[in-house]
């Protein structure tokens, strides 16, 4: 296990003395490790001058030496066996920047078996292993920190584990996947469908050449995974979130939602009830006044509620290379800030220690309780009481009942937004809907989340 | 000095074993005490949860020891005597949660003397003394934490202390006052002018009796010199900082802003310049389309750009009990999950050790480079390009230049957006335009942040 040298710990007036820097070894040289690469040279002084000691990267794994030799220069080791650097002595800090989960999986364990902590940006990773992991990283007495896993060069995670401590988290709630929030900007801003707006996306370098992982809410899903965990103090569990993603949102809607004075957004959300938790990625109508409405393009927020804090937000970019960076080498600093031992147990990885931690049950999506968006196209003519009667039978409470404002070539709708109700009565009156004769074609229906303080 | 037992520090896996509560005692029991004692106590098993143990209240010092009994109930010791807290050989951490300056500054530093940690909400006491106060804390290795300083729901100091390290800040901008933000949107939202603001903000709590310490933009100064030393690692300075509070606003300009597509906020604005930084409050048009436009009500929020993170925001309330409280406990939950010792190496009380400090220069009012806002009202018939002449003389850009919009009674007025220009050239151009044939009344000027990526 990696130990300082025992007079690093002594003070002299608040320096610590004689601290050799922290030495880095990194599997990945792509976007994010050559940012990270970028960042720690060209701040050396200040990251040092914040951390009381170097940070240095002396080793670097990558499948093109050649190219990796081209952004790291002379006095960096570079190898192109990743277990290596997962298992040399010469590393006290394994950066893993290379993403997938396999083979990551197995350097994370290679590397806190050798007694190494860890630093990675790989969502995925952690959402489907990170059970396995932080209990390995637990039983060596090291640490897995993954800042840039979460809304990179947000300090999200710091602040669930760190910042608001004192609270009962009551709810999380975030706009967690920028190539989704940009292709909703999009429709929104230029009256865009999604495939035209998912174009522009992957055009722009916003969205991959397959763009799955992001478009169906499976990214926003690993991330929430990591919030709700640190959130709740319950363990990670992936395959428990409910995921909707966006493919099948239709500019009418979007259109519509503005009618009502609300803007969707692709929200993560975590919520503690009575019953248990809710875990949920799906497209929400947001209202327009709200601050959350205004994250526009790739951008990041999460809102959190605490019990004490009340709604406070955090915002910024969710994707880049200096910007994952920035959380990396945050990591990096928090670890050099203290000697291995300290540094471990400094802060436990889910923000609960692990006799602390609760095993929530989540509430299956027939439990879970919203307002909800309607949208109901009926034949000309039709008494849109009619649609009030369906959902009075179904004891959905409504709100708001009104026509779409008309559109050229468009059938007539009707809009309902609805006081909270079980998705078990939603799906019931949708059901209901579909089998009148004032209805004309599929019903569509959206969580509203009003996200009030 | 306080000291942990040696066992604490053993892990079976992960989880430290024998270690005592950690002793608080606390000097003030009103709003901010009385919240601290009830989160600490509502939220007792979370909290430990998450520190690795308790965090107990044993000691409270208050004024009326009748009214602090039926706050903390039995098993609190009480005094009135608020030395007989800060020098207690049962307290670990002092929780300083009074207020003001002077007494507070030999309770504070009587405590550091006596190897205690402190934990202050009090932003006066840090601007003014803090560079004396972390001077003694780091002569006796002991930390003082503050996250409830600064807009206190939010955790901004962490963030800007642990969570951006890699970075090198470019500037950080902040409503951090939330009584005049209060005002200011209540001056907007329904047309009211500043006196009519204040008074409903008096009625409804939201200000003081004597207001002046909020309108005049001293408070907001206070949280400025603290953001600002942590971002740049520059001391704490607040004699430096430029101070305007909203005292002179005028209605007019808030509706002539909106015409313009901008809104006013009163900004505290830290920022790095080639020559030295820039510390100012003051009231600004912000971009009506910006996040921090629609940070309303008493809210509180703080930008952050750094070179490798970009703009990140922060969020949340700015005031409050509970709210407060939650950053009170941030701050003894951190200390908590380390013993004395590393509590107080972790993290520098500026974000960077003392001999990585920088004396930055502030630059003078006069040297201060923005766009600018001017109102200028003109004799009726007048040419609104004798305004444009008279600035292009003095060489300063103009980006926008109309006639404001009629209101009944009003003169005609000429509205002005300039491009980036020293306060000293934008003095001059008033000076001559004051001195003009068409101009008719005072010249009123605001700052203009874009507050751009």
């Amino acid at each position: 296990m990696y130990r300082d040298p025992v007079q690093s710990l002594q003070p002299l007036h608040g320096v610590p003395v004689a601290m050799r820097p922290l030495r880095v070894g990194m599997i990945g040289i792509g976007t994010v490790g050559s940012g990270t690469f970028r960042v720690l040279a060209r701040n050396q002084a200040e990251i040092a001058g914040r951390a009381g000691r170097g940070i240095e990267v002396v080793m670097v794994a990558a499948r093109n030496l050649q190219r990796a030799a081209g952004i790291v220069g002379d006095g960096v080791v570079l190898t192109d066996d990743p277990m290596h650097v997962a298992t040399h002595p010469d590393v006290d800090v394994l950066v893993e920047v290379a993403g997938g989960t396999g083979p990551a999986r197995d350097w994370v364990l290679a590397a806190i078996a050798h007694g190494k902590h860890v630093v990675t940006a790989n969502k995925a990773l952690l959402a489907e292993h990170g059970g396995e992991i932080f209990a390995a990283a637990r039983q060596h007495g090291v640490a897995v920190a993954y800042e840039g896993a979460v809304a990179v060069s947000i300090p999200i995670v710091k602040a669930l584990r760190e910042g608001l401590t004192a609270n009962r988290i009551e709810w999380v709630a975030g706009i967690i996947n920028g190539t989704t929030n940009f292709i909703l900007s999009k429709m929104r801003d230029e009256g865009l469908d999604f495939a035209a707006a998912l174009a522009q996306a992957q055009a722009l370098g916003y969205a991959e050449a397959d763009p799955a992982f992001d478009i169906e809410g499976i990214d926003a899903a690993h991330k929430l995974t990591l919030l709700a965990a640190n959130a709740f103090g319950s363990p990670v569990r992936f395959a428990d979130v409910q995921v909707e993603g966006i493919t099948s949102l239709q500019g009418v809607d979007v259109a519509c939602a503005e009618q009502l004075g609300y803007r969707i957004k692709l929200l993560g959300v975590a919520c503690r009830r009575e019953e248990g938790v809710e875990l949920r990625v799906q497209p929400a109508l947001v209202p327009a006044a709200h601050l959350m409405a205004h994250v526009n393009g790739a951008m990041n927020a999460v809102m959190v509620k605490g019990d004490a804090s009340g709604v406070t937000m955090y915002y910024g970019a969710g994707a880049g290379s200096e910007q994952t960076a920035s959380a990396v080498i945050a990591d990096l600093v928090d670890m050099a800030r203290l000697d291995g031992t300290h540094a471990a147990q400094r802060v436990p990885h889910l923000g609960f220690h692990a006799h602390a931690m609760n095993e929530l049950p989540v509430l299956s999506r027939a439990a879970v309780r919203t307002s909800h968006y309607l949208r109901v196209p009926v034949h000309a003519g039709s008494d849109i009481k009619s649609v009030a009667a369906v959902l009075a039978v179904q004891q959905v409470p409504v709100q708001q009942l009104v026509l779409a404002a008309e559109r050229s070539g468009a059938k007539p709708q009707v809009l309902v937004l609805t006081g909270p109700a079980a998705q078990s009565a939603i799906d019931l009156a949708v059901h209901a809907l579909q089998a009148h004769p004032a209805v004309n074609g599929a019903v569509t229906t959206l969580r509203v989340e009003e996200l009030a303080s």
